[in-house]
Formats: structure tokens, C-alpha cells, sequence
């Protein structure tokens, strides 16, 4: 096992009910701004629990948090927010809320000249505004964890941010607010939280006994319970187990001293800037052709993961790697997503395009950092 | 799934050489008192690595917590403590050491007349003395946990208390220091953790898909484990994750939102205080009676644990349940623990005085609450 530091000091508020916790978890003399998406949460009825909630508390609303961040939109929070000396941040969404108030809490005290810098070189962030959340959309694990993720359309970037200020104080998960998400974002939320784990978990054997069960026992209970998310969304138990996994996806609890992978999330940032797809489309892409291109390295752990989570018993360690190959792509199928670039009407010149992009760029990813420009290319081929 | 809070803000500092962190984990003007127990620090090399890293601290030293720690020892480590104006502690030691210095840090800021009210009523500790740990003997999981446990020799009263404030700021553990560890402080180690995963699993079934996976994960970790960890006890990658599995199997993890037993560690206090056995030789001795006597009531979850972690397949849910048992008890004693009162010399008429005691107490335990002094006397009859 590798050394290791966990720290996770987000306190999770999770059921029925407890989107009236705001009123007592926040000190009363806080002055709060809300930082909204683009308006589901008025026609759920978040917005009204929200604002119950908070009636004794001084508070602003700050609208209009789109898909995948934007830093100009983001920093038109930051300025509302100075403007009315906020020193409380509540982001009620998904991942792209809180991750857009994320960079919102660190750029309301940086003195600095360009915030920009915060997403770039995290170690700038020293200070950052208290923010809390309130979860409306299970996918990204951002409400609870020190990650976050910002573009920047002008520049057509797109960076990861991680620092220990990024944790939430609280979130609070009430599963009945799931009920009215339509069916593409819970698809999504299954698979983006699918993939968390397969990030922290599909790369050597041996690691750790622990880990390894931990994040198969996610993967077997993200596979009972997708099917179910899509044919009942407003069952209870269901609704609250899935939101329960796609937070435990990704908060560190799967992840302690073990190594990791996160190329299909890097590579796959690129189909998202380029041609629009959605997050948890591109690893549906991505990830089964890096499983075939970096099969005979992946060998082992994916005949490990055949057999502990698809009870594949026949077949000889090549086989039993293949067969867990085929048994993810028709996972990812069944929850509704597409799993080649071409079904996404992307075309092959983009092969090409990805690879120029990331030879200028010159990173290397993965858990042996051997996914480079030329690595990838072979990927995005197999994928098309 | 039931509503639930979490919350664990220790930060787990794990791996080869960490002790050395003490060193920039606790600010330079702190002043500490490292609390230890009956001197196995100096034996294993633990005591040198401490005082090296607090070479630049203030730094003072009590011996003599004792295994159940007692109130009247820790009152003595809290005289010290305030005629030296101490405002941090280092807990160097396994359960019983920490379990003490957790109740040290909540008595020394108490300025009521009577400090045992503290382990009674736990709403009294509002404020503590930060304490961080170096844990040499992993089993109870104090070490990332807000629990504690504390005898009254005097009184022979044995009284658990859990507040937030028992959180420690961080926890070092640091495998290495395990190799020297006596053969049956593993063997508790590993049946205390093992029987701290169940007294959070074996209720009911369908409560949350992924803490039963996470669970039964656990388990199955420690019944790998296990027969390693008495074998090669210098074995690192070993001995690390037995010390990680003890820490998760008691720090929340595993226990959100699913209702928890806990009657076997309640009425196994008992065997200790009247008999002195080991903590983990009483939960051997209970949990098996335990199953037969309340069979009926936990045959599903019996039948699901005899599935996923002891991979029985064959016979109905009552023959499932049956080997199941059979199996709990055949690990136990593999891993070197005896199973019956009468193999610990524990004469029949204990039966009726523990029968006694609880009738005067009027305490009920378990999932259901109905092990009271009637079902606890049909257990210990089962368990002679």
C-alpha cells in the first residue's frame, strides 16, 4: 500500500426532509448568496425550500450557472458577491454549480491581479469564502470532495482545480429532490459515478484488500441499482441509494493508498470542448477503448474486476479481461448512453484534431503516465 | 434508508516513517502531554520516534493507562495536565489509551465538581483540548472515531460515551510499528474489527445496497487478512491493511443510514468486568449465542451474509442462517479465540448474577431493542 493523507471534513446531511437544515447549519449573522443553474431548481421546488429556509438569514440569489462553467460567467458571481460583502456561499445544483461556486469561494478573497491563476496553480488558494450545498443532481461527488472543474470557452480550456479549501462545510441530499430529473441526467450521474471509481480502482492488483473491495462493492451497487434509477425515479430507497453512491464515488473513501488512473477523464475533457458531448458521454467513449489499447497492462485488475463484479469465472485471464470489456459497454448501453464517438456523429478527422491538441500540449496522463498524444490517438481510433 | 448525519474530520496520516509528522502537524507553541500506556512505547521503538519529532515542542509525559482504562487514572492525568497549562495531547497507544486521552481532553477544560458526569451525560463536553493519536495497536478504531469507552473499577461501572468532541485532529498510523505486537493482541485486533463491522450490518436487509456491500467488503478484507496477519506479523503490505481495515471498520464508513445492533458489545461488558476477559474475547463469547437465541429475527440478513461472504450457496434461508453461524465461530476460533464462558472458566452461576445485574440496570440493547435481561440470560446460557 502507498502512504497516504485522508481528510475529508464535509459533514453530510443525507434525507427526507432535511433541506430545512440551512436555517440552523448556517450561523444567523451570515450574509449568503445562492448560487443557482439555469432555473430547475424553481420548478422542482428547491428554490422554495431554499428560501424558507434562509428567511431570517440576509441572502442573495445569483442566477444563471451553465453546464460545464464558464470562468466570465463565474467571475460576474465573484463581483456580485463583493459588491454585497457575502461572506456565506450556498450552491444549490449539480456538479457545475458547486464546482462553479468552488471557484467562486476562492476568487472572492484572492487579491491577486488574474483569478485565472487559482485554476491553474491551486497552491495560490489560501483562503476561500465557507460554501455549502445543496444537492439537486447526484453525479460528480463535488459535494463532498476538494475537486472542481472550470472552463474557459474564450481560450477553450478546461482545468481541474483541487485544493483542501474546495471542501464543502455541509451538503445536504435529500433524494426526493431527484424525482423530476429527467432521464439523460440521471444516465449520466450513473455512469460519471460509475467511472469515478473505475478511475481509482482499474489499474494494478495488490493494492490494497480494503480499497479493492470497496470499489467493487460500489460497482456491484451501481449495477443493481442503474436499472432501477431509470425505471422508478421517484422510489425512495432507490433514489436514495443511488444519490448515497454517487457520493461515496468520489470523496476519497475508495481511494486511500492506492493508485489511480483519471486518463479517460482527462483525454475525455477534449470530446467536450470540441464537440459539445456532455461529461459522462465521453467516458462512455473513451473508457472501453483505453480498456482495449491498455488491456495487456490492465490485465490482471480487469480479470479481477470479471470476476468479483460480473461473476465471471470461465476463461483464462485474456478472456476474463475481454468479457468485463464487453460487460461495461453494455452497462453503459443499458443506462442509455452511446459508446462510440461515430453514434455521437463526431467525425475521424477528430482522431487527428485530439491528437495535434495534445501534442501541443505535451501532458501525459494515467496511472503510469504513459497516455500520451500518440496514446490517445490510438484510443480516440479505437473509439470512433 | 434511514435519515442521517455524518461527519469525521480526523485527518488519517498513514504509511511507513509518518510519525515524524507530529513534528509540523502541531503548532510550535503548543504544550503537549503524551499520554501512553504501560511501556510496550519504549519496547517497539515508538517512544524514541515520538520525542524525536517533538524534539522543538514543549512536551511532558504520563505512563500508566491501563487496558480499561480507568476513571481514577485519568483524573491523575488530568491534575497533571492543568498544573502544566497543557493545550494539546498526543495519545500514543491502541484503544485503551486513546479511550482515555479522549476523556482527558473533555475533563480538562470541565469546571463542574464531578468530571464522571461528563462519561454520563456527553451533552455536558461542549469544549476539549485538541488531541491528535499514534496508534500502536489497531482493533477498537478510537483512533478515527468520536467514541470512547471508560471503567469505574471502584463502581464496576463500564460506560461508553461519544461526542464530536472525541474526534482526534489527526491520526497517525504507521504500520511498521505493529511487527512487534503479541500474537493475541492481533488475534483481538482482528475479531474486535471484524465484530465492529457487524454490530452495524446484522440487523435487516434492504436498508442501503452500498453499506451492506461496503460491509460485507470489510468482512471479507479481515477474513483475508486475518490468517496473514498471525502468520507474517512483519509483513507490510500486510499488517497495512489490517491497520486499515480496523480504523474503517469504525469510523462512520460503514454505517450510514442503517439501523445498528451494538447488544453483543453491551452485554459483553459484563464478561469483562466481572471476569476480565479481553474486550474481544467477550464479543467471541456473546455474538454466536447472540445468533442462535435471535436467529429468527435476523435470518435474512444471516442468509445474505452467508451468500456474499462466506459464498454459501446451498440449503433454504434457515440452513444459510445455520452455517453461517457455524462459520462466524469456525474464524473465530481460527484466529485463536476461544468461543464459550466454560473455556474461559467462567462458572454457570455467572449466568444468573450478569442476569441480575442487567434486571437492576433495566438497560435494553440491540437493533429492536427487546435484549434485556431475559433474552441477555437465554445468551449467556447458549454461550456456556
Amino acid at each position: 500500500m502507498e502512504n497516504f493523507t485522508f481528510e475529508n471534513p464535509t459533514k453530510l446531511i443525507f434525507g427526507k426532509g432535511t433541506i430545512s437544515r440551512l436555517a440552523t447549519e448556517i450561523a444567523p449573522e451570515k450574509r449568503i448568496m445562492v448560487c443557482y443553474g439555469g432555473g430547475s431548481a424553481k420548478r422542482n421546488g428547491v428554490y422554495q425550500q431554499v428560501k424558507d429556509a434562509l428567511k431570517d438569514h440576509f441572502s442573495i440569489e445569483f442566477w444563471g450557472i451553465e453546464p460545464n462553467p464558464d470562468y466570465d460567467t463565474v467571475m460576474k458571481a465573484v463581483a456580485l458577491a463583493r459588491q454585497n460583502d457575502i461572506d456565506y456561499l450556498v450552491a444549490v445544483g449539480g456538479g457545475s454549480v458547486i464546482d462553479a461556486t468552488k471557484f467562486i469561494a476562492h476568487a472572492i478573497p484572492y487579491d491577486g491581479e488574474d483569478p485565472w491563476q487559482l485554476a491553474i496553480h491551486n497552491e495560490l488558494i489560501t483562503r476561500s469564502t465557507p460554501l455549502a450545498v445543496v444537492l439537486t443532481l447526484p453525479a460528480t461527488g463535488s459535494e463532498m470532495n476538494h475537486r472542481g472543474v472550470l472552463s474557459r470557452r474564450r481560450t477553450k480550456e478546461k482545468v481541474s482545480f483541487i485544493t483542501p479549501f474546495s471542501f464543502p462545510r455541509f451538503s445536504i441530499l435529500d433524494p426526493e429532490v431527484t424525482y423530476t430529473l429527467p432521464r439523460k441526467q440521471l444516465s449520466n450521474g450513473i455512469v460519471d459515478s460509475f467511472m469515478h471509481i473505475m478511475e481509482q480502482y482499474m489499474t494494478t492488483t495488490g493494492n490494497s484488500v480494503l480499497m479493492d473491495r470497496w470499489a467493487e462493492g460500489a460497482l456491484l451497487s451501481l449495477i443493481e441499482i442503474g436499472p432501477k434509477v431509470l425505471e422508478h425515479p421517484t422510489d425512495y430507497d432507490t433514489m436514495a441509494n443511488f444519490m448515497l453512491c454517487t457520493t461515496m464515488a468520489l470523496n476519497g473513501f475508495v481511494g486511500m493508498g492506492v493508485p489511480q488512473d483519471w486518463a479517460t477523464h482527462r483525454i475525455g475533457y477534449e470530446l467536450t470542448i470540441l464537440y459539445g458531448l456532455d461529461h459522462a458521454e465521453t467516458l462512455a467513449v473513451v473508457f472501453p477503448a483505453l480498456l482495449t489499447i491498455l488491456k495487456e497492462q490492465k490485465k490482471e485488475k480487469l480479470a479481477q474486476y470479471a470476476e468479483r463484479v460480473w461473476h465471471i469465472q470461465d476463461g483464462n485471464t485474456d478472456q476474463k479481461a475481454d468479457k468485463a470489456i464487453e460487460k461495461t459497454v453494455t452497462f453503459f448501453r443499458q443506462m442509455g448512453l452511446r459508446t462510440r464517438m461515430s453514434e455521437y456523429g463526431i467525425p475521424a478527422e477528430a482522431v487527428d484534431i485530439i491528437y495535434q491538441r495534445l501534442k501541443k500540449s505535451g501532458a501525459v496522463y494515467g496511472e503510469k503516465k504513459n497516455v500520451d498524444a500518440e496514446m490517445a490517438r490510438a484510443i480516440f481510433a479505437q473509439s470512433l
